[in-house]
């Protein structure tokens, strides 16, 4: 399943070390100006190659507008976007062809399929998540027209929060041949009430979904998440006067529907897999064995999967806003009599 | 949306105070033995009234199944589950019309519909549940038949982990007229590796989606979650051997499938919004006011929550399992030749 | 599948010898006026039992609103309807366990499950569709409130068109035990330009697989239909002046969307399966046996089908319309400057 | 909606002057043979510029694997095709940007999306069946292997059928600046009993939303079709002795489900819209106008639109087929004792 979205539907392809990358966005709204300069600046943000702690494979991402885009507005019709691979080099990863990485899905895509693309990971590579980027910065062009903003920032990196203390630990990590997660809090501002819908499309349904999807996250928590666990229902409630609400324990969501608030996400993101350090594992054959991942990685993925979980938001977002749409007339004028 | 699943899809109806619950679930496999008796167990299991710490709504919960079964087996047509509502009383909640109780959707479902069946919540109840409970049973007997087996256990009221203590927490909060939450823990055992698609379709993303999907639960965990974003790499990847994983810190799924080890799920569970204490709020005009909120509520929802998480865990695995076996053929001969 | 529409679904469920029938509504817009007085006089207009040329089974085909409105308004929540069987007769259908009726889809649901409910065709009768003309119904509701009205004729029954000779076609087939079909001619008024999509959501396709989907049809048209195909471009494209089309070859439906003209569907019908005459087939164990179909049949089903194809147009419509809506804003408004 | 197929599903992308069209296949099993010299014959047989008798535009077609195989194996990974447009003269159709063409799309696309690619009709061209005919190859592919073959053939030209008094009837509609319509009649062989589903899913009802959902198609028929409507039940009704059916009026489908004989399909073929004979029409500011259709067209559209039907059939099929594969072990074990 490569699509994601009810109404504003994308759908990605291709492998890290294929010939290409890209998406298709299905259900954008017409009229919308859009070019390649909305969407490459977001592109850039999770590029490689850009710093001595990010993988060093060197890749422009340059992005291409193949189709829904007119005089430089959207038409309605389906938006594909492509960036084609420049540094592939799978020759890299011939040593893996037959062993399974501790931590990667190449066990797991062999059991579900009997073959797999063993260059670098394939698909099932971070490097997927270009078209979910490409995908998101359009979406946030049209939330930014309703007024809806998201944002994101690392709230941690291997349990610490101090900026300068968290580079120290992706750099130790480094060092040590060996990889650091963290924990990453989203928010989106001015999310009207009423987006979500009850029981099974849940707005934080919808979020757990999209951040779960993302590699490397083991944890959702929408507001207080797992400390609501440990509060009393006084404790936790968000209040009203006639402003508003006057606390946000609920992260902005209320029965699945927004509630008007800031909508609050907190995920968590594992260690990168690839470490340069020894670990026991077993070859297609069963044969047990000891790896020790090269190629080219990074000892923490956190400020790369930034702009992945911010984008997901803002699909997630822009899906439900249109999933709303459809009712506006009959909430604002009732039947129409 | 009222719908769950891809192959084994659900879809739920019902309010707290209406006529009925139930559910439609379509893609059952055919040649099933089914009865109500295989449902009603686990409906009881969910059922209010049952002890002084749940609330007494005297409910039987007796199910009908109206479709799909014949001379006791399925008949791969839609089973259609019902149980009436006897125990209504939406004569409770005349006071609640207008006002909106902190901590509930009574104030998000106004905006977005324009309109709320106040009664008890109306859908945003969790009696809603009932219909996924039942469509869990039939769920978890297709897969007995595969050898999956789901199950939970609470692990912690109110931040403390002894039966015992979490029983006290929550007598404690009845009787301060306040309500406690806590944390589930779920497992299934006995799934193959293979279940799970990459990208959009992940097993971990539809267990999140699952989870946050049930009202109350703010938080999803997979395996170590959280905890995974303080660990290294060499201390949180799973190393295999000829027989199989060595540790399970990516409870059981790896790129999104299954790897053959116990999915292991931890969710987070509010303390129940409903609270006898007084609380600041406003009705549905914008005026300021204060709630006592009184009604027949559960103190701490989390041992009524445990046989609908379980239901959705089976759901979501279940659905997993028939996507997977259309590619069976391919997956085990290639291409036919 | 038994669910149809992407944002006014459906989901039918129940046999033609089982407890009961009915449909889950969903994505019906809040703050409709709905009861069941709104939905029982169409079911009528299908019911059997209404005079001597349709099957004689007396079913009052009462409806029952389970869920999703309340103080006579939609709340926007999921509306299941409810109909119970009070007159079934599985035994009339002993015989036919282990035979397959030609015409019948006997054969093909046992090849799909290996098992089937043979009372009456289980599911595959055209009992089946009292769901949906009972959702048919509340869509029927809600177009009105926006100007789009369906309806439909009987245009030709076993190859005539005066009434009179239609029904004497009906009443010799049936004395000779033999059945006879016919071509209904549908159309919807009041259909703004607009509605439909593109590529894969024409609503001519949507229409088509509606009509299709319901069991004894065997050809739609739009429009012209197969005529279209002996004319010249000259002679099919409708041409334009300030007011609008001059004429109406397209059926109202041009590239997949409405142009605003009324929208024209034919269909045929095929003669009723169920035969007094005796003929060749075979048995579950591939023995040839001879058949002679009893029980309770109409020589033709086309009059009892009428309601039905309405239904199912009404349902496209309404789905296409809130289809439509989500993006009313950006095409009236471009991107909101 | 650019995505048609539930388990075989693909999404189309491009317009007619853009700079690329293509799709993605999401759900191709994996380890298929497959590589672009499967898709190129294919395609070339829909492309335009082949003889005196199609649109003289320069299109090479190349396609291009971007994503989805690997070593010549399919991964089971989405398939990205893609082809450039090379021989683009947008140019062609200034004179038609606030014209609405008679027979077109470009009013209703005006009325939807308040924007329209007005270049050669942007994405309501037939070249946007590039992505489709590529699809269907892979789809074509699949179904080799398990025995099922898709054809067609033209059964009628403007009412002719014989093959040289066909090419003489567009010949005429081309000297008179004119156009002409068709039937195609498609076919099946090899389908196993079983594919398709009851009620929404049934395999005619897929079938003719993909046909209605080609550009000029204005009617389908399952089998004998609206002749059907003419028969009796003891004329239309196949018998079956111990070998099989012992005649086809069903054209292979019975209750929605493939019966095991061939799947016999036809459509009515509208005459191409674009015609160089003068008609009335109006602009986008109201005013009405004459127009004559330059640019490069077909006189007949019938037999480039042929493989776009066979390529639409072969989708069905296989979405179908995985569709069914995943109840096999139930049908074939019942629940597995």
């Amino acid at each position: 399943m490569n699509t994601f979205g009810r109404s504003f539907r994308i759908t990605t392809f291709g492998e890290s070390h294929g010939p290409a990358l890209g998406v298709v966005i299905d259900g954008c709204p017409a009229k919308v100006s859009l070019s390649a300069e909305d969407i490459q600046p977001v592109l850039d943000r999770r590029r490689p190659g850009t710093g001595p702690l990010t993988s060093p494979r060197a890749e422009p991402d340059r992005v291409e507008v193949l189709s829904g885009v007119f005089e430089g507005k959207t038409t309605g019709m389906p938006i594909a976007l492509l960036v084609r691979n420049t540094d592939a080099r799978p020759s890299d990863y011939d040593e893996l062809r037959l062993v399974f990485r501790p931590g990667h899905a190449d066990y797991t895509f062999q059991e579900k399929y009997g073959v797999r693309d063993h260059r670098g990971g394939g698909r099932s590579s971070g490097r997927e998540t270009v078209g979910r980027v490409a995908a998101g910065a359009v979406a946030a062009k049209c939330l930014a027209m309703i007024g809806i903003e998201v944002s994101g920032k690392i709230e941690e990196i291997h349990g610490v929060s101090d900026p300068g203390a968290m580079e120290e630990e992706i750099r130790k990590a480094k060092k040590e041949g060996d990889s650091v997660g963290g924990i990453i809090r989203l928010s989106a501002t001015g999310v009207p009430p009423g987006l979500g819908d009850p029981v099974f499309g849940k707005l934080d349904a919808q979020i757990a979904a999209a951040m779960m999807g993302i590699g490397a996250v083991k944890g959702v928590e929408i507001g207080d998440g797992f400390a609501a666990a440990r509060l009393k229902g006084s404790g936790h409630n968000d209040p009203m006067d006639s402003t508003g609400f006057l606390s946000n324990h609920a992260g902005g969501i209320l029965g699945g529907i927004s509630n008007g608030n800031e909508v609050v996400v907190r995920i968590a993101v594992k260690p990168t897999a690839s470490i340069a350090l020894p670990q026991k594992t077993r070859d297609s054959g069963g044969e047990e064995t000891t790896i020790t991942v090269g190629g080219r990685h990074d000892p923490c993925i956190v400020p790369r999967l930034l702009p992945v979980a911010e984008a997901m938001l803002a699909l997630v977002l822009m899906d439900a806003h249109l999933e709303q749409e459809k009712y506006r007339v009959f909430v604002q004028e009732g039947d129409l009599k």
